[in-house]
């Protein structure tokens, strides 16, 4: 199991089923894939996170090159040992972080600077310059070591003109196809020997023409994977669906599809729907340490004054751990306290409520009911 | 199992093992009682405490009548169930809270006015107004219902002066009396039916003829346990040993001694040599928080640079899971970027090492070599 394959087992409509093999496990698709940034989902452990049945998660190349640093990494032979998670493991590029944190601590959109070569920027921890290039994120990303990487692009805002939509994705496209002459000349190969996919990035910002023109480019190159990005960035919901339905005729139907920072609910069902079969977001982690849960009947706010005599579960049918021991009123007391403990249990329930409906997502779509399953589930989660 | 019961099954000098029944079950002593203030251990579950072999768990009479409230714990049916933890619990009465915290939030001393009913103080939350006396207290914890249950006392600070710790042990042996009376009438009993031992506190400062009179006063009422309290609050090492040494032949061989806010490893050693069978601090979480960590060799701060390329774990001998699993460079990067996953690690480490430490001054202590192991536990501690 030492190559990257995607096999499709089912399909509704434009919905799949499938399954990943990578040199650390296998992936059932359609996944969502936790953050863990900084090399650790925030709040908790490898071992939790395989009780959820995670099957892969996040990393990002910006903070691990400025935090701990590559050479760390190195040492540790990779990402894998450094953290202690054993499965699969995908790194975005940071492309998207350098655009959005690598302005300095003066938070100068100027001190971006596009350059022939690449991106020169500044952390956002220190001030300090760094460049970014095509082929130094893939070398970084050889020397994380994750099991799916990301090509170098550049996410523009939501709200760019079309010109400038344009020049990003231009550019984008140039880098797509330098990041993978240069993977593909360390043989497609982590530091360490293993296989490495890599996936282009398609962007456009909300525009069908540029959409439709990065659809075809990023998947008429030899990726091992299609990512979409620039969505949920801040437009709205109906020119996310647009753009997603307007590309997929374009994508090969061989090759795994990621939907980036895509993670509520309801976006996930949108998105499987539309043949997505890979998504992030640290919506799940990020509101559970605000307190908020999501249950099947939809968001419960803890810090809510009700929920501190209220002795059931967060969710009675839930099998996470927080489910399973303690009740609404200990973790809202939790919360209120900020007792980390509380902030532990939430996540937990979130992911494993996310978790849990993929899984019913892919026996949904396998039993050809995914259509209905996505309806009965919207009609209760929004009511 | 419904009555408290202690029994010394060994001895080396003033040193002792033993065993306590609660209605929660056994606890081997001397033991080390992790503190969970809030009704949480800070970062922990109840799951890995029972991993760390956690015994009982302390938790506070002032912090929790605040918050959640008393009538959020009775309708949760006590303290064992609110927090999922099926051990046996110790609360401690909020005497020191109510004298440290309660002065409201200008922080005025004179917001504690000492009536001849009880105190009354303002709360370190909101300032409210609240009177706490010795039966409502033992009232209070009995709707809480730990296994264990403390008199309400003045814990006077370090540098009293004579008279003013003469008022204050005087009024607290009142308030025992008063306590054990009130909770007799009540057969001893928790709003949930099981016994509760009440244990005593010695008070008097660091004046010998005031702690003299206290040990014997406290040793004389029919008592469950005889609490130390008002050391280590600021005092040198040598009056804490002292007045140890000079109390210990003034109490009951019989009942479990209890050594109030002591939990540093070096203390933990002194207080079992001087005949002391329980221990609470919160040091071993506090500092977890910070990034120090307990080794046999000494405290390490895994903040410091030369951590971050180290991977060793924390301590190679230990079967905590931070060193079972996690090198020094991934939790010292995790402490660094204020990932909770760096404290929940630390945190179970130093617990363990604890746990620990006492399960070998158990053994240490039934094979006649404690003596000799706190000498060489020191030495390599301390050098």
């Amino acid at each position: 199991m030492d190559k990257f394959t995607f096999t499709i087992e089912a399909e509704e409509g434009k919905a799949r089923v499938g399954q990943i093999t990578t040199p650390h496990g296998k992936i059932d698709t359609p996944v969502f894939m936790p953050v863990g940034t900084l090399g650790s989902v925030k709040t908790v452990s490898p071992a939790e996170l395989a009780e959820l049945k995670v099957q892969i998660i996040l990393a990002n190349n910006y903070h691990l090159y400025l935090r701990p640093g590559l050479e760390i990494i190195r040492q540790a032979k990779g990402i894998h040992n450094f953290m202690s998670w054993e499965k699969p493991i995908l790194t975005d590029s940071g492309g998207f972080q350098v655009f959005s944190l690598g302005k300095g601590n003066k938070g100068d959109h100027n001190l971006v600077k596009i350059k022939d070569d690449g991106v020169e920027f500044r952390s956002h921890l220190d001030g300090t310059k760094h460049l970014f290039t095509p082929e130094g994120v893939i070398k970084m990303q050889e020397t994380i070591g994750a099991d799916i990487i990301m090509c170098f692009d550049e996410c523009a805002p939501h709200d760019s003109t079309f010109e400038y939509a344009q020049r990003a994705m231009e550019r984008t496209h140039g880098w797509a196809k330098q990041a993978l002459s240069f993977h593909e000349k360390q043989g497609r190969l982590s530091e360490y020997g293993h296989y490495q996919a890599l996936f282009g990035i398609i962007q456009g910002v909300i525009f069908d023409k540029l959409r439709l023109e990065s659809a075809k480019y990023i998947s008429s190159l030899p990726f091992d994977g299609i990512a979409i990005g620039g969505l949920s960035v801040g437009e709205e919901k109906i020119d996310m669906h647009r753009t997603l339905d307007l590309i997929e005729p374009s994508l090969p139907r061989e090759k795994p599809r990621y939907l980036m920072g895509v993670g509520s609910p309801e976006d996930l069902l949108e998105g499987v729907e539309r043949g997505i079969d890979m998504f992030d977001c640290v919506l799940a982690t990020r509101i559970a340490r605000n307190g908020t849960v999501w249950t099947k009947l939809g968001r419960l706010n803890l810090n809510n004054a009700k929920y501190s005599s209220d002795f059931k579960p967060i969710e009675l049918e839930c099998d996470c751990s927080a489910c399973q021991q303690f009740s609404r009123a200990y973790i809202s007391h939790l919360i209120r306290e900020k007792e980390i403990l509380g902030i532990r249990l939430t996540t937990l329930h979130n992911l494993r409520f996310l978790m849990k409906l993929m899984e019913q997502v892919r026996v949904a779509i396998r039993e050809k009911r995914f259509k209905k399953f996505k309806e009965e589930f919207l009609h209760n989660f929004e009511k």
